[in-house]
This record gives structure tokens, sequence and C-alpha cells, in this order.
């Protein structure tokens, strides 16, 4: 285990980076209003978040704001733009171009937040050497030739659950080094591996029975 | 406040909900690979999660595995199926046909998981009166009357996050009680209506920071 003080990494909560994105489009509605300046206060507001965990999540950022002003919108904006990663461009594989890899394939605000698909694989015959929204689709075992010298590090996970767990032993081996997972099988990954699980149906299945469960109290 | 005994409603914890599907997706490959019984030892083993874990997480759908032999496979992906509402079809209206809302236009997977999207709202003259695998594009004021009798329940929001808040106040005064929002925007809504947030771009976040924190402890 590594302490946090190593190479000098803090470790960033992880609730607190999901609220930033949060934080980030609401100064953005607020700049777009016309506010020029924006207080912890009125984020509070906006968002229904306590104003002082605001103010801790964008200490992270290293942002200050003025006494009784707050922060300025375009500078926080783009603090944080480039304190996310939407500012630079991350390129990703896909793995799986079935119904919902098909979707992000064809998904181009993706890349309006630093994501950018410059490949997808399969094991379909029929659909290897076509292209989908200008993104080739390469044979899966072709991975090693295609990411020479492990140049892409992200790979997303849209297989088959039954291929879910071999396809990512074969990315890593290949050099990803993230795997952003949406199946809702849970993976296996080396120590020093980022996986992150964004499983739609996960999802639905909360939604469905919160739903459920408001029609019962009726 | 209502409390649990209300109605008989037992309020399932969050993250219980969404280990189900995992246990879901485990078990059905290991019906695939011949197992016909699946014990809670074996699902940790798969999925890393504490095996007394699981036996509660399972508690809550009420089946009941035998003594050293485990659940019947059949019986409980049936059960888990049956429990998360993927066998049901749940009918959805979308709210902006962008990129995102254009991908999930094009994603048949979502109805093996119980959604149906039954229409799509936006306020683009040119694609209103067009259909996207299908499914017909409708003038966003036109909902009270595509709404009849408030008979679709489900709203999927992928607006801009300017019209975030507006279009969600609109759907549910035109008889949305579930809102499944993919904005980076946090809606606010009355108490009764039920909020799913999946933001694709807080989980980028988190993906880019992780794997920025391994770059550097290399």
């Amino acid at each position: 285990m590594r302490s946090n003080s190593d190479n000098n990494i803090i470790k960033i909560p992880e609730p607190t980076l999901r609220r930033l994105p949060w934080y980030l489009s609401n100064i953005k509605l607020m700049k777009e209003q016309g506010g020029h300046f924006v207080s912890s206060t009125q984020l509070s507001k906006a968002t229904g978040i306590d104003a002082s965990q605001i103010a801790k999540d964008l200490s992270y950022i290293k942002v200050s704001g003025k006494p009784r002003v707050g922060y300025e919108a375009t500078y926080i904006i783009k603090a944080l733009e480039d304190f996310l990663g939407f500012t630079r461009q991350h390129e990703a594989f896909l793995f799986g171009v079935g119904n919902l890899g098909g979707a992000l394939l064809n998904d181009n605000g993706l890349s309006q937040f630093g994501l950018k698909i410059a490949g997808a694989f399969d094991v379909r015959k029929e659909i290897i050497g076509t292209e989908i929204n200008g993104i080739p689709i390469y044979d899966i075992n072709r991975l090693p030739d295609v990411n020479t010298g492990a140049r892409i590090k992200i790979g997303i996970l849209t297989v088959p659950i039954y291929f879910a767990q071999n396809v990512t032993d074969w990315m890593v081996a290949c050099g990803i080094k993230a795997v952003w997972n949406f199946t809702p099988f849970r993976i296996r990954v080396p120590e020093n591996i980022v996986v992150q699980n964004t499983s739609l149906y996960a999802h639905l299945a909360v939604m469905f029975n919160r739903l459920n469960e408001e029609e019962l109290k009726r």
C-alpha cells in the first residue's frame, strides 16, 4: 500500500469527484444567465448541497473565492474543466460493438468531455473492417498491432457478460490501464488498473424499484 | 415521513439494489458454464463480495438456498429478473434527441432489461415528426396530448443542462413520476418523484482522475 504522500498525490474522494461536474454545470448555467461571480451559498441553493461541503470540495482544485463575492465564473469553469480532465483529449478503444457499444460510438458528446474513441473491437466477421461514425472496427485479435506502443490506455467494455472477464484480461495484457465497464458484470483486474463501473441496468433496477414503492404508497 | 411498515413496503437499500444485477449476471454466467446450483460462497468468489453480504442481499428477494448446495440457478435467475423489474415492460419517454439521446434511442438492449422507449421529445422543428429506430419524435409542447391519461411514468432526461430543470418541471406537470437523469445537472423534483442520476461525465471524471493518479505513481 502506498500512502497519500507518495509522489505528492492527494487522493480526492470519489464523492467529491462526482459532485464537481454538478458544480461545473450549475456554474455554467449561472454564467449563461449573466452571473460573473458565483458564491458557495448560491451553489448550495442551486444544488441542494451544503455550502461548507461545496467549499471543501472546491478546495481540492485550489481555487479560492473572494470574500463576499465568491468565485469568478469564467475562471472556475476553466479550472474545473481542466481539473476534471475534460479539456485534454483522452483516446480510448471500445470493446463489443453491440447495441450499447454502437450507441456509444455514435455519441459525439463524449468528446466534449475529453474522451475520443479511436477504434472499436469485435469478433464478428461481418462488421470487422467497417466503420461507425468514422470509427474503424477491428478484429479483437489485432489489438496488439493496433495499440502500438500501448499508446491507448482506456478501454470501454460493452461486450456480453459472458466475455466480460476474458476481454478485460486481454485488454490489460495489451496495455489498457483503465476500464470503463458498462456491463453488469463485476470484472476483476490487477491492483494498478482503474475500473469505473457504469451499469445502466443497475440504475434501471433502482429506478423501477423506487417507482414501484411510490406507486404502492398511493 | 412514512415508516417502512406503511403498506408493507420494505425499503431495499440502494447498495443492495445495485449489487443484485451483479449477482444476476454472474449466476447467468455460471449457468451458461453448466452450473445448476449456485452457492453464496461461489458468488462471493466470483464477485469479490462477502458471502454473508450476498446472503443478506438475496434475503430481500425471498429466495432460499438449500444447505450445502446453494440456490437453484434457473429459479434464482427468474426470481432476480422479476424482482429487478427486468421481465415487465416499462414504457418511457425520452427528452432531448441530441448525441446521447439519439444513442439511447438506438440502443435496443434496454428493452431486455424492461425499458421500452415509446416516444421522444425535442424542440427542433427539423427533427419533429421524424423517427429514430422506429421511435417517433414529437414537439415537446405536445407532451400532454401524447401522454394521454398520464399513461407513461418514466422520463429519460438527455437535454442540454440549460434546459434540464425546465424540462423536468414540464415532465412532472404532465404525469412523469420517475426521471432517469443523464445530464450532469442536479435536478430538483417534488418529494414523491423518483430521480436516478446517471452522469456519464461524472464517471469519466472519476476515471480520468484515477488513471492520472496511477500514472503519477509509476
